[in-house]
């Protein structure tokens, strides 16, 4: 189904036609700036602010599928051709269904509706590829094996709004990898930063281990939508835990609160252990005494009940929401790994200052930022802006080489950055 | 239809259990932070990225949907019953359309589907509101006077994915607006920050002057869907433009090129109003030489063809995109505007740096950032951090007293900003 | 999108590879049988029941949609390339939406939703068909013209489930039209009779006349779901209409009944007109004393609040339901005229009737069935049954040469009868 | 969530408004008239049709999962509240999937959508009812049991198109129950006879064998999609009998050829035990000889490519389509057993005339009528017609007493048939 947004794509990468030629105004190699980073780092400021919606979260099970399903299709198109063909699945929509929880038990009265949306090659040569199918059956699969409490087939309702990739795209998707010039598929920017800080590691741990597989075994009523808004003030860290038990496994109201106890104790662990000296821990605030007034679903989501969710609302690609750092809005969930600008900058910006920290005595923070503009070939941005702050009597300018190869070596990677996605187990949510 | 994630927010708003009480944890007034803005003006960096999608981007066009749906459910509970019932509609998914562009014309094979979600009062007093016929007519409305090459009608198909308030919820919300005492839904934080500097200003002007009307009556074959990515290396601005043209107002390839170039005339005419001297602007780039391979379509919208869109996946409240700057995640759009802290901090952060900079002399820029915690009253945030940039020899603690009386100000309005929003025509998108 | 029932189908209208061959189990020329109806006439019978579903009856709406778009593609494909290409669209189902009628107005509160579905050739030499968009406006076409206090874009929401045809069958149909030899795409039956007798014309009558553009205009109060049950016993005729009023041309109760006893009053005259002596007419005989136990609706049709309807669960194709009858359960509405048996057997059979009948001298009375089977050329069906009642003295072999031509001669226009159902208006709902 | 059309219905079934009234137009007591049968048995004709679609076929999946969705909602309302609550969900649709079946395996590719559609109480006395879990959950069971080749989980997906029963019908329901005086809530006809002729008898057991358990068993290659059409000639008998084959189970063609063979000669074993002597059985007639040209399938139904259902659209209450009989159009499906007339009106008809030929000596067949008026008592149909043939000698006369005994015990029987239907197994398609 040959579309106009298709199509304006589609010749842009046609390798074929597109000789890329050097000009004023697009310099032949993007254009690399290195600099100071002259930002504060957070961490210094008197206020930060740092959130993660947990894996349950309705936003963060829209990333998921997205992203699961994105995979599979790589996955099935490799199997099954030995490359990967044209997708971008990178919208969806969760619509919130309808329950009754109670102690001990419960009810889902209305499933919620999942909407996968995007295209994806549907056929080529000759041979049907079951995308639906494959999108009913992966999603299923991930949501039976990260939501304990929830029937993936009874609860859940899964639509695919996966329009076929026209067969102009797809063949010149296939030729662009052939001839290793990949080009970039839109105009669009990825960031990243390095390290995370303190604030930014407690709140990603605290829910990792509320998540974790030793901690769902020993208290099965913790249900996985968890969201830590944490909020530092100068030394002082106050982390407000909204957390879904899971009915089943909740006997009553002081059973209720004595597992909310526990929880609360679980989160001030992972303070303790990473030597945060002043922590408050707040789990569901508002509880009332009644069973109506707390925080029990029978699935432990909150999406069983009218909350809804989507694609590219929740956590970056480091899995964190952070006001107090430079963001993307870009969606790396669902998109495809070989062309898909919107995918890879984040990932590469996210490494490129990792790599630059971790590798450059001397460089203790990395913020990169990588500008895209369609039609040029992936590997060579328009910008690559990398700011470093170096250590106190370090000059930035003396990175510059190391820095140079770093920023080199990662774009050089992008064109097999997809092996890492497709088989590795990074996760961007 | 009472569900979990309702009533967890409904005893949280629920003024006649919740006796706020001070305590060493939460301070009975939220804590204010004023500071020196220590983070550079992107404007003083070497590398700057603003990007804007124009009203017509699918994205755009659900948040813009959202909102004027929150805003007609607003009016109508208004009229019926004096004061505005719960809602949350920030969720909504576009499902691009299959299209067929021509020269001279072009036609809408599937149209797009729309889905708005979230919940709204349906019922109440024993009277019933028409809240999906309101929604679909809102929306066709709304899309007919801002997209002029689409048919509403015809080329549109809208779901309204909308479950009813829980009763509860709906009963507690009217209450807490009777006592005066509204109580945060959720836990978030809402972000801002003034002035725009001058890229910014640059990239929202040349999208707002090509879907003027002005423009759009001179020009019909420009289309609402543009997208404007702004990047700045030192003094040299470069645009990149996607703008979809209009089938039906394009005679051939050769009126195609000629219309283009009179799209990139507009943008450097707005970019010489500003002063900007050094301006490059792109407009489709990578344009090929077919009829297949240009940006054309049948309704100015590459909605109708395959591109998919979300709410809150695009401009930030100030209708931008801007990596360097601190940005919140939360949806604006189709949020309610009294109770909802997503949309209400996110609005009020932008109008304390606005007002920071426009009253304090001295105050050249301003930061602003407001956490709330679920259950606290909404105009006593958890914390309130304003940073400013004071002018040369300017001392940020000389404007402490300015500066509070503005967030106290800012604050004890939050109860009233409803009016504004509704009956205003302020744009968030 | 080929699959197995279309491929199944496919071949077996493949005239290239089935030379059509007799044999002892299949005769060469289908068996005819002309007989002597024994069956008595319904008139004859002490009781005898009769049924409309009038034009706004949900039934009726589904059947009607059906066939309109059907024949609304019919007239595309030939526009288009000059012969018709192959479409099924014979499914279809209406769901109900929710109103609050009120005197002197009322608010549909959700649209109803209609679910058009079956395959059609989407594609055909490169050039793409706007099938959902035909379905979509077509039908609003119809409702538009039809119900007349329905806001065909406000009150309706169209859905269409119609997958393309495989590219084979496409490809079949074009040559098997090409060669003139058309094959039967299933195996099943169609029935007819005439004439009418007394009930079935009055029952036929008075839901035509009180849908009539006079009695509309003149009386704009009465909604087009009307549903006429006849009942006879002996010389007695019962007519019990349900019919829906429209609530904005009724002041309040007692104009209410007023308004009812007119449409009583307009179905007697029918009867007198029609010779009939002893007639009774209930109007929505159950009604109570409030506004809320009368039959009043916002749009005319009961659709409009949680009445479903369906693809040929009403009226058979000549507009009524007689159990006392010969009837079909095929559905004629929305199947392909040129080779879809479902449909053309049953018009043909209830031509011959009509021909039997008119053309005959001494036939009074004549049913008739076919029966195709898979695969045999349309023209020759398994079976024709027909069997007729002399009138006294006469015998019916003497009828045999005139029938046989009959016979043969509407079988023989089978390959044209396309022409008269797409460019007539013949209705068969 | 009241409508227009539950109201109509509501007050008509309300026991405390309605007083039952004689009149002249409304006897007292229905009529009843009993007559001879002058219809000639279609087995004294010349020619015979008679259609059976199995299990497996789209039209009778829809008939049982609405039944089987409506049996589900009774027993539900049966444990919870003692009564079954108001409900009727006789409407539904299934929109055929895509698949690609291939010797040896074969895959689908998009799962095929059910849409179960009506209304039904969703909340009685503060409990909520999971009416959409149920629906979904009922459908699966059915589908699992009954579809030995499909994956009810992967290859489907169900729709709850069903709206809330009125807060008034719910009570009205209620009330009516337990004053044990239900009223018709519609006016329609019902319809039967009895006994099945031989052709009749033998479609109903060619496809009840070939659906066996112990053919499933031993023949797994045999899909439950399985048509059988019958013509009776004179003495001669033709099936034709498409069956769909199940790809997996199929090694290649002429193992295709070979099964199919098998399916014939079990056609051909049952008719030899019924003593047919001219037997011809065709199946999937116009096979060709490649894969792509033969009835293979992946799931055993034709469902899950393209092929279309509804509810009402196939075999009759006695489980075949008999143009040659009395029909009724009324779907028995779906319906609830305590107020609809449109299913407890064709049950008696049917159990009236087999007992009057079971328990009347010298009835030879019987034809039986019975229409409603909406608002009547459900036990005092408006009318009852009873027509039956006596053996050679008698005079239907005598048995006047007899058989209106029968009618009377029937009719009075009609208040607890729901116990029969709910908790029997007597299956209506």
């Amino acid at each position: 189904m040959p579309d106009a947004a298709d199509k304006r794509r589609a010749r842009e990468s046609d390798p074929t036609r597109h000789r890329w030629q050097p000009s004023e105004r697009v310099p032949q190699n993007m254009k690399l700036y290195i600099a100071s980073l002259s930002t504060p780092s957070p961490a210094a400021l008197a206020v930060e602010i740092v959130e993660r919606k947990g894996i349950g979260h309705p936003d963060t099970v829209c990333d998921a599928l997205a992203e699961n399903l994105g995979m599979a299709l790589s996955r099935l198109y490799l199997e099954r051709f030995g490359f990967i063909l044209h997708h971008n699945v990178d919208k969806g929509l969760l619509w919130g269904g309808a329950a009754q929880p109670a102690f001990g038990g419960g009810e889902v009265l209305e499933p919620m509706d999942i909407y996968l949306t995007g295209r994806a090659t549907r056929e080529f040569r000759g041979v049907k590829i079951p995308v639906e199918d494959l999108a009913i059956g992966a999603s299923r699969d991930w949501l039976g094996k990260n939501l304990h409490a929830l029937d993936a087939h009874r609860h859940v309702r899964i639509h695919c709004l996966i329009r076929p990739s026209s067969t102009e795209l797809v063949e010149l998707f296939r030729r662009s990898r052939a001839t290793g010039i990949v080009l970039a598929n839109d105009t669009s920017c990825g960031v990243g930063y390095a390290p995370l800080d303190r604030l930014e590691t407690l709140v990603h741990a605290v829910e990792r281990r509320l998540n974790s597989p030793a901690v769902k075994t020993a208290h099965p009523e913790i249900g996985e939508d968890i969201k830590v808004m944490g909020v530092r003030q100068e030394n002082r860290i106050a982390l407000t835990v909204a957390c879904a038990l899971v009915g089943s496994h909740v006997r009553d109201l002081p059973d209720y609160y004595m597992k909310k106890a526990r929880i609360a104790e679980l989160a001030r662990q992972v303070g303790g252990a990473a030597g945060v000296a002043e922590l408050a821990v707040d789990v569901n605030t508002a509880d009332g005494d009644t069973a109506d007034s707390i925080y029990l679903t029978v699935t432990g989501t909150s999406a069983e009940a009218g909350d809804d969710g989507q694609v590219g609302r929740g956590n970056r690609a480091n899995g964190l929401i952070t006001p107090y750092r430079p963001m993307s809005l870009e969606a790396v969930a669902g998109k495809n790994p070989v062309s898909h600008v919107g995918k890879l900058y984040n990932v590469v910006a996210g490494r490129i200052a990792a790599a630059a920290v971790a590798q450059v005595a001397g460089v203790e923070e990395a913020h990169c930022c990588l500008v895209s503009q369609i039609g040029r070939p992936v590997h060579e941005p328009q910008v690559v802006d990398l700011r470093v702050r170096a250590a106190a009597a370090a000059d930035v300018q003396d990175f510059r080489p190391c820095l140079t190869e770093i920023v080199q070596s990662h774009l050089s990677g992008i064109a097999t950055l997809w092996r890492d996605l497709v088989h590795g187990d990074e996760r961007f949510y």
